[in-house]
């Protein structure tokens, strides 16, 4: 296996790091838009190596595909860019892998209620030629979009024998030293995913609700506690369906009552508009502006305590056909992450992910053409790989 | 008496438009940054004479006066100016009103315990400059401050035998229609205001306290009903206790839960900040983006409907030695003054005190020199002339 990360970010280089503990490749090229940074990850391994690529060219993808004779592109920049580089691995031959999917955009009249281009829609159009290709296209391999999909596929397989309901529920207690306020995660990112129209599978159909909606209080395990969780559009909800029968789907993000409000708020005003705007003799993004005064998270992980928590709760039959529910997780404390890693703890537990595919992929347990995701793929091997990798994952009885 | 006005933005042209029903001037001369401007306020009476003005520059304050031989000089300019047409006033020997006071600056080490420079100190440092000059600077002589002190001292001369509080409490329930945010005043004051420490009078001291704090829920009359109101600094929380006996005097503005969150969340994520921050390119203040993307009041008068209210609470012993408690207030409907004036309720309330009180120096009803607040005054003459200008107060008598 020949391995291009393309993205030398937060999660690009976590993923480099791990990697580097594993024998399983043959080549592991880390390329980004800055040499810098493709260099600054690719140190931490002499079997690495670093390139400038520009991933919103899917020209320069193949280009550099080939001239690595690069049999697997591992996706790690920002979703905008997510058709280049799906593209430019399709036309170099190469299969893909990535950790978020090609962008939606909102129904044009009814957008809280139809959906219109979905998560993943652009992607899965090109489903056939993947597969005509004999190429495995392996969508949203994250943590979440990810190992939350493993997780449903598992509670099928194993440990239900009817499922009614499939919730993500996302959420965590990581807090900042010294900070007012100061989000874990890119801002601008954020309000992306929290403000478009979440999408809800029910009865057969996907439809899409209102942002924020639906609140509701999850006591997340590990020391974290009871969370205020509202719906956020996700890849889950869109990829689930596709290949595990549930009565329902959705994904609900533990933002916390201060960032759903924060969030509200900006919305209300208007400030999280990207639409420039002019102030004095300049134009800017109010979006940017609220990203620039707020401190840049990925300098934040050594100022930062507390456990993240990525998880799947399934409610219906079990096998012995009584009601069951069950929530299968995830939890990283960011001290062990960054001691063990140097990488803060949503960032580690969305890179080990792809890499433990890399590996399963590698050897053949697992296999496969088109357009999946990975609740398309025997989640057994991979759990237990994660397992292997030190970072188990646990499943709790009852509701929550 | 001739009048100079300075600053023809919303609360000047108001009061050009209530002036202009008047005959107690022989000159009205009004003048702003922008000669247009002072032009469109000027056009409501043939008597008005447009002039453009810095109102930065004291030197150019003098000039104007000495050269239409002012008498009074209305500042109605944005209160960062007051400073230079105060000056300008007096070294021209004119009198002088204005409806804000110089600026505060908190105290450097302990901001939310101590006062620091005081509104209107910088001004009340003058006094007998022009107490000796035989000069009069009424200050703080708009609705709040302005007629709240007014009321402030009605009730010490003919309602109480002793003052335990004066409590300013104002509130309204103006919306604007189409928007899903759209405050009725201008963001950027209130933001100056609302977020400075506010000052409290209290066993014969000043102290400040943490903005927005000890929150409380203020029924106001006239069908408005239970407004969230907090601390807010304001100008007769200074101004009273000179002339008026009170144990305790406070202000609390009723900006409404929704508002009151939108500020918190503001000064919390610092989007209230003045100082630039780089995005992109360009460098920008983040309180003027908020500025920019918010719909300008001034714009939205007749998009508003609802009523202003504005009032002073008063605690203490009645003539008759026994427990009173009082609510002394003004309303006005903004479809009344967008009606009668072209003017917003909140701008046509604040307009049409200082021209009463013009009016009132004119005929030598009203007298003095020095820097007076408006209750060093007479307060009877000035609440029937207010009657007679269309703009009747009442008194609410017992607790909310």
């Amino acid at each position: 296996m020949r391995v291009l990360v393309v993205g030398a970010g937060g999660v690009g280089s976590a993923a480099a790091g791990i990697a580097a503990r594993r024998s399983f490749f043959s080549a592991f090229v880390i390329a980004d838009y800055s040499l810098d940074r493709a260099a600054r990850a690719a140190s931490a391994d002499p079997r690495f190596v670093a390139e400038r690529v520009d991933a919103s060219s899917a020209g320069n993808i193949s280009e550099l595909c080939r001239k690595h004779a690069i049999t697997h592109v591992l996706n790690a920049v920002d979703p905008r860019f997510v058709m280049p580089v799906f593209e430019g691995a399709l036309a170099a031959g190469a299969s893909y892998l990535d950790m978020a999917m090609s962008l939606s955009h909102p129904h044009p009249t009814e957008p809280y209620r139809l959906t219109g281009e979905k998560l993943g829609d652009a992607q899965f159009a090109l489903a056939s030629s993947w597969a005509e290709a004999g190429l495995l296209a392996l969508v949203g391999i994250g943590v979440e979009p990810g190992l939350s999909d493993i997780f449903a596929r598992y509670a099928a397989d194993h440990l239900f024998s009817r499922i009614d309901e499939v919730g993500i529920r996302d959420g965590g207690n990581l807090v900042v030293e010294g900070y007012d306020f100061a989000p874990s995660f890119s801002v601008w990112t954020t309000i992306e995913e929290c403000l478009n129209p979440p999408v809800i599978w029910e009865n057969g159909e996907w439809r899409s609700t209102v942002p924020l909606s639906e609140p509701e209080i999850f006591d997340f395990p590990g020391g974290i506690g009871p969370v205020e969780c509202v719906h956020v559009e996700h890849e889950e909800v869109l990829l689930i369906p596709r290949w595990v029968d549930a009565g329902k789907v959705t994904f609900k993000y533990g933002l916390g009552s201060e960032f759903i409000e924060v969030l509200r708020t900006l919305h209300k005003l208007g400030l999280d508009s990207t639409a420039p705007v002019r102030v004095g003799g300049v134009s800017v993004s109010p979006r940017d502006v609220v990203a620039a005064v707020l401190p840049d998270p990925a300098t934040l992980g050594d100022k930062m305590t507390g456990t993240t928590c990525a998880g799947t709760l399934v409610r219906g039959l079990g096998v012995d056909g009584s009601p069951r529910e069950v929530y299968l997780y995830h939890l990283v404390d960011n001290e062990w992450s960054m001691r063990e890693y140097g990488a803060q703890a949503v960032v580690w537990q969305t890179a080990v992910n792809p890499i433990v595919a890399l590996e399963l992929l590698a050897t053949g347990v697992w296999q496969g053409a088109g357009v999946l995701g990975p609740e398309a793929l025997d989640p057994v091997p991979f759990l237990d790989k994660l397992v292997e990798y030190g970072a188990p994952w646990q499943i709790r009885e009852g509701a929550a």
